[in-house]
């Protein structure tokens, strides 16, 4: 090593050693011809001296963020100059040798500032970006999370797989990376979009207990922090049922917290079904940080002579004080609405007397406004928001309305870390309801919700395709403070239920074979009961970090439209590539093809 | 959980005790009426009893990896048919209940059976192939290869970062893989060589201390035992010296071994430089299981009048006790040398009398004969092997008919871990000497041995491209019974360095700042000392296993071709994929690019 000492590890009782350290200068300070320089490496900074005399003139020559090697001896600073907020902040170093082991050129931002540099600046710079405090710590938080799962998949006896990277393409509701392959030219390989089969695949293998920290991909128009590449915690188990994988999830995720937070999370987390996730809170992904639910009311309104009313559902949230809104404001939440694709946000004032108020009021008959505040758990002085039309969006509306009332009230405790558990998915859903950008994996009207492999529970086993819209599976997402951290299912592990489930998604049994014969052959050879769960491991960690973007527990982030500011990846290619890699080639005949399947000799 | 115990967990001290086991039905015996089932999980075997009656009649139609769930009560074994080789021979579960959770149709191999599948049928069915317990063995012993070292790079304070893997494409001795980039028509990324640049770049960033077990790309022509993605364990340090590096691998390496195969590795390990390895053993990757060393006999033959021999370098290894193989096997030798591209092997077998025969023996001069045993040290009854010609091939040869000898005469130990380093390699070769495949990185004649990266030793900073062909690098590799185990660097950190080394390699100023111009950005602002390495991790474990292919300690691998036969991956696309990825696309103009380089705000 170039050093003796970690600059961050020097204390008051290292006073009279001789040190060498290595790092970089970080703030500097001259002082009646005397020069102090913090010198920081990954430890943290020790304070370093020039005395007057060639040394400080030597010193006086060292820019920000030059690499330095310097050897001195510690000291104790001096009565009164103690640094308490500062680790090394009782000692400094008298410098009696200095050697420069970089220079470094103006910097395009400065590393010690307060000063936050912009994104783009920060990530073409991410080099420069790393060393200051807050980015470094994410990226040393992240790491830590993931030994502290590993060391607890490790006690529950979970084996780690390595699954493949160039594989098949598969359905699972986002486009495929696609990959050429010159080996076999007019052939591609696709880029998982999570090792699912594999998994499954490891499972009816014997495996029993896999885990993984799986790199994915899926092409998507980048919607708001979204990455090309992402990272799962990625588990799957045999011969389970729900709690277990349930428990297990729990137990990791306490871990974690309880290591890097200090917090200790009560076990078991609350659960809740989709249905009523959707009723009360509009989301399936709710805040629980605070209650506030959404009060139906279609049935409150089912003789309603108010157009607006007259539909399949009509739903309230309350703002608690939101009377005193000024008109300007109000307005501000029919903007929020027309963003989510709505027409507006109806609402009604309750006033001081308990009179109510606002464009709706006049609406309602007598009787409607008589029982309203009641039924909706109004006081005087509060704002009733309404949603009303399909079920599904007029909740999403009333949800997204909930969580921003909760803001603006000061509901939320910022230091709360509400887990829960959404149960009792429904099997499928209406591909008319798939947001953009996802893909339906067959030919029908009905997809997947969770994903194609999801077991029906036991209830709706041998009748789901009889009432696709409410079979239920046995699929669970775990949630935190709003955000889904991860979500799994028990997997459908017979090939007849399997080829059923797919026939209901329009995808027949020639397909299923084409497309991937191989995980319904495995089925065939004695699979057994299975299940796990993905945790989506940049969203953990950023909420862990107090982050407000996954790019920040990203070492080398991707920007808007998957472009890497650092390496300005990815780019053009050039006519050789294009030739070599074999992209326009024509697929090879099925003789040629058997030929390569060939097995190769042991080497 | 679907049972209350694992089936290899049952001990005599269970006797009396009810339990629901969970597994494959793997042997059966019927004894009597009453049918003996040895119950499978990944725990180990238990043995079930079906008496005889209605259970009996059940159990008849269970076959071979049918999922069953019993409850029973667990036995002592009657007197006398303890099986001792079993963990839970001691006892016997008497079933009352029976389901079966699964059926399986017939295998297209038996997995418990001492016949070995052929290769094709196990990657094909490789969910089979894991149930057996070597294919299972190898899979569980690489997780804990990997939970060893990270659990030693975690107390020495390694950070693990995972960089990312859709990345710009970059020299590095090998094809890259291409994906096109939907979101930037005409643009492509590369995977991964190896996370090189981006492990270098965090040492820029400060990080000091890097590792990542890290899944690695590079399209080539599928050599022997070759997959196009494999892992390496990846390192890197700050502030180091080669020693330092050397230190923490051999900490690593020993701590692996100690672990799984309970063996003390003598530290520290044996250093031989490039030019000894060469010289002594023929070979960069010597296996010093055994010595048995080429002799140079350059000088001895310095004015033969013998054409063959008139060669700037001569050299010779003996073969013990080689004088009495018949004329076919020397024959043999001949045409094991023409499949190394040479012309054949001479030899002279020396008599017992000390004589010297064969057909080169009467090409010598008397005094060439006299002192050649004694210059060479073959004793009578030996074989003396030459090779001559241009020195890197001819010791290549002798080099490669060294290992032959050892194996043919029983030299060695199949036992020993010979582990070694071999340091101060060249910093550049011919590439002339390029195997094929390898790709220069340059337009010159010569391109880094190692990589572009690799500093040169102090000695040579100066004055390295003055002679190419002898300056030497900072580079080591790990070896272990002949093979490669994995190499690292100390890498330059100065960017006039870096530029004068690719001069040397043919890179201009503006080819390497198009190219990696990030890194050598980088560079200028501060990058500390720093210097690394990477283990090649799928020979690791695959050396551990005992395993003579990489694939055996792979859960999914490719055969021949990169093809892999269970998914049927890769696999031609369709016209409306090709579209939507835009792979024909042209690159967009740089005003587009410029557009959609802006970053995204945070969600």
């Amino acid at each position: 090593m170039l050093r003796t000492h970690e600059a961050g590890s020097l204390r008051a009782e290292h006073a009279g050693q001789s040190v060498t350290l290595t790092g970089w200068v970080a703030r500097r300070r001259d002082h009646g011809g005397v020069i102090f320089i913090d010198l920081r490496d990954a430890s943290g900074v020790a304070q370093v001296v020039f005395r007057e005399g060639e040394m400080a003139e030597r010193a006086h020559r060292l820019r920000s963020e030059y690499v330095v090697k310097v050897t001195g001896e510690v000291s104790k600073r001096p009565e009164g100059s103690d640094n308490p907020d500062l680790a090394t902040g009782a000692i400094e170093v008298y410098v009696s040798d200095l050697e420069v082991l970089n220079e470094a050129a103006p910097l395009p931002f400065q590393v010690e500032s307060d000063v936050e540099p912009g994104e783009e600046a920060r990530l073409k710079h991410r080099y420069l970006d790393l060393r200051r405090s807050g980015p470094a710590q994410a990226i040393r938080l992240r790491s830590e999370v993931s030994r502290i799962a590993r060391e607890v998949l490790h006690g529950e006896k979970f084996v780690e797989v390595e699954t493949p990277t160039l594989t098949r393409s598969t359905p699972e509701g986002a486009r495929d990376f696609l990959v050429p392959a010159r080996l076999r030219p007019g052939s591609w390989y696709a880029l998982p979009q999570s090792p699912q089969l594999f998994k499954q695949l490891l499972m009816v293998g014997g495996l029993e207990r896999y885990y993984q920290i799986a790199r994915c991909y899926r092409d998507e128009d980048f919607r708001a922090d979204r990455q090309p590449e992402f990272t799962q915690l990625d588990i799957e188990m045999s011969f389970v049922e729900q709690d277990d994988v349930i428990g297990l999830t729990e137990k990791l995720l306490a871990a974690i917290w309880k290591e890097t937070k200090g917090v200790d999370i009560p076990l078991p987390f609350r659960r809740i079904s989709y249905a009523d996730a959707m009723a009360k809170y509009g989301s399936d992904k709710p805040d629980l940080r605070f209650e506030l639910e959404l009060t139906d009311l279609t049935e409150y309104f089912k003789d309603t002579t108010f157009r607006v009313f007259q539909a399949p559902y009509v739903g309230a949230v309350v703002m608690p004080g939101g009377a005193s809104q000024p008109r300007r404001t109000l307005d501000a939440w029919q903007e929020f609405a027309k963003q989510r694709g709505h027409k507006g946000l109806a609402y009604v004032l309750v006033g001081e007397d308990g009179t109510l108020g606002g464009p709706v009021a006049k609406n309602l008959t007598d009787t409607e406004r008589e029982g309203l505040a009641k039924a909706v758990g109004a006081n005087a002085g509060d704002c009733i928001f309404f949603g009303a039309g399909d079920p599904r969006d007029a909740r999403a509306l009333l949800g997204a309305a909930r969580v921003e009332i909760a803001h603006r009230v000061g509901l939320i405790d910022e230091n709360a870390w509400a887990f829960g558990w959404v149960v009792d998915f429904p099997m499928f859903e209406s591909v008319d309801k798939l947001e953009a950008g996802d893909v339906a994996v067959g030919g029908s009207n009905w997809t997947a919700l969770h994903h194609a492999f999801t077991s029906p529970t036991p209830e709706w086993i041998d009748t789901f395709e009889e009432s696709p819209g409410e079979a239920l599976a046995y699929a669970y997402d775990v949630i935190l403070n709003g955000n889904e951290l991860g979500g799994g299912s028990i997997r459908i592990h017979r090939a007849d239920v399997q080829q059923r489930a797919f026939n209901v998604m329009g995808i027949g049994a020639e397909e299923a074979q084409e497309k991937f014969g191989f995980l319904l052959d495995a089925f065939k050879f004695g699979a057994p009961p299975h299940g796990g769960i993905a945790l989506g491991w940049d969203r953990l960690c950023m909420l862990l970090a107090g982050a407000d973007s996954i790019r920040e527990v990203i070492a080398f982030p991707k920007s808007g439209g998957g472009y890497d500011p650092l390496t300005a990846a990815p780019a053009p290619i050039t006519a050789l590539q294009r030739k070599e890699a074999g992209v326009d080639a024509k697929p090879q005949d099925k003789a040629a093809d058997k030929a390569a399947e060939k097995v190769e000799p042991k080497a």
